[in-house]
């Protein structure tokens, strides 16, 4: 049996970086697995859970002789990241990512990337409003897409590397631009997302003489403080580098909301229930 | 052993009024519960599922000698049906409501009422996005809160009676005057409903070249989709009822909303950092 790679380096072993690690281990896709992070105990947890096989401090480090890359932290942080192991990626090394945002940074990786090694940038649609390792198993990403977004210099050996490695993940992989997976993100995660925060901050801020409104919440809101208990950094550094298509989204979004308190305002029942029909009509992928 | 009721008339048999008659016949809390409804085959079926024993067309036919009659219909619908049984209500008998919006409605329905019979306002919080008899069970209210609003007119009596009827479902009682109670639910689950049916709906007018963005959507968007599944008719009803307390929260959301969107646009990432922090750490009652 042959190995898709020999060594992989994981720079973030968090819920995604971690999942895919267990993945490659237990996949047999991957003959060593090296992580890298901020914090041991996180890193000896994904030792103990199966996620790695050993980690480095050192990024420069953890990069030499693998032939597999992934960048799994916060988006942000990817480019001074990639200029940092730059020099010791080994020639022709695959590196991807898992960032939720593509447009942008995916040019200027592969930029970066492109002295030396082939970049490919990636991102499964899977994730939980659990962080970390703890989060992680190899099921994470069974069922899911996983998009890979190539632009013209990207060389077609890597990406079908990087299309084998999310197969095996049990992720339906389909190619698309940057910018298209970007607004479509900001439609079906980012917005969502957003509201959530909103909200969940639009009730703690809501006074009510006597009575605290969170212990009246029913099973609609949980699902909300649920979401918006999402990781802060990771949503930060969405909303950061996906700036315009969210901000066009949330004026979508804004146009919807004006036309239902304009008919709340007037007192419009059938135009309500209207809207009120519509949203319920929808079903997604998987629900259906 | 001694019945609470005797007999018990539920106007509107459909997700609450048919868990209700439910947890009537298997507590043994009502002799006899007769239903009434406006589809023969929904009926038939809370016959089936023991949510009632019998059924009429007529609610004025239902309600004689009914010494328990529940109002849970959707609740603009509440005023014109107890002026239509009214003059056929047994003396003193008990009429309550199951109603998500109180104030106003309470006391015109006490004024209705009082000439006959005890009217007591009340509201169990709790449901499904799925509506009608089959999706009703027993154990619907278990462990729910249940609001009861009495007004200075409302007996004591029929206050102790509504109040073990929804013990005997499980819930936990409290007393609330009615104004409060609408704040509350305006902010934890009108608000909540209302950027479900926005964003469902935003994302369906989003335009995306070739790709249809609700095949892209994960778990976060399928809350919404779920919470945006409910039923039309009783939403429509919530916001004409309860549109100034509404309004209000939407208000207080579109601070925050805006708040959130002038953060994105400085791009200022502590700023959006500390919002996100400040909505993870909110738990609620049940949640924690």
């Amino acid at each position: 049996m042959r190995f898709l790679f020999e060594k992989a380096a994981i720079l973030g072993v968090g819920l995604i970086g971690g999942a895919l690690g267990m993945v490659m281990k237990k996949k047999r896709v991957v003959k060593e697995v090296i992580g890298v992070g901020k914090d041991p105990s996180q890193l000896e947890l994904a030792i103990d859970r199966e996620a790695i096989d050993r980690y480095e401090k050192d990024p420069r480090k953890a990069v030499e002789d693998a032939d597999l890359v992934i960048l799994a932290t916060p988006v942000m942080s990817f480019e001074p990241l990639t200029a940092l192991i730059l020099p010791h990626l080994k020639q022709d090394a695959v590196v991807t990512d898992v960032g939720s945002v593509k447009a942008g940074i995916v040019d200027r990786l592969d930029r970066i990337v492109e002295k030396r090694a082939r970049f490919v940038g990636g991102h499964p649609i899977a994730g939980s409003e659990r962080s970390g390792v703890e989060a992680a198993t190899a099921e994470l990403f069974k069922g899911s897409l996983c998009v890979i977004t190539p632009t013209p210099h990207t060389h077609l050996d890597a990406i079908e590397a990087v299309k084998s490695l999310w197969e095996e993940a049990g992720c339906r992989v389909i190619l698309m631009e940057a910018a298209t997976h970007d607004r479509i993100l900001a439609a079906v995660s980012h917005l969502p997302h957003l509201t959530a925060y909103a909200l969940v901050n639009a009730v703690l801020e809501a006074q009510v003489k006597n009575h605290d409104p969170l212990q009246f919440a029913g099973g609609g809101f949980r699902d909300f403080t649920r979401i918006a208990a999402s990781s802060p950094e990771m949503w930060r550094d969405i909303c950061l580098s996906n700036r315009d298509q969210i901000l066009s989204m949330m004026e979508a979004y804004e146009n919807v909301w004006g036309r239902l308190k304009q008919l709340i305002e007037k007192g419009d029942g059938p135009g309500l229930k209207r809207e009120f029909e519509r949203a319920r009509g929808v079903k997604t992928r998987s629900a259906s």
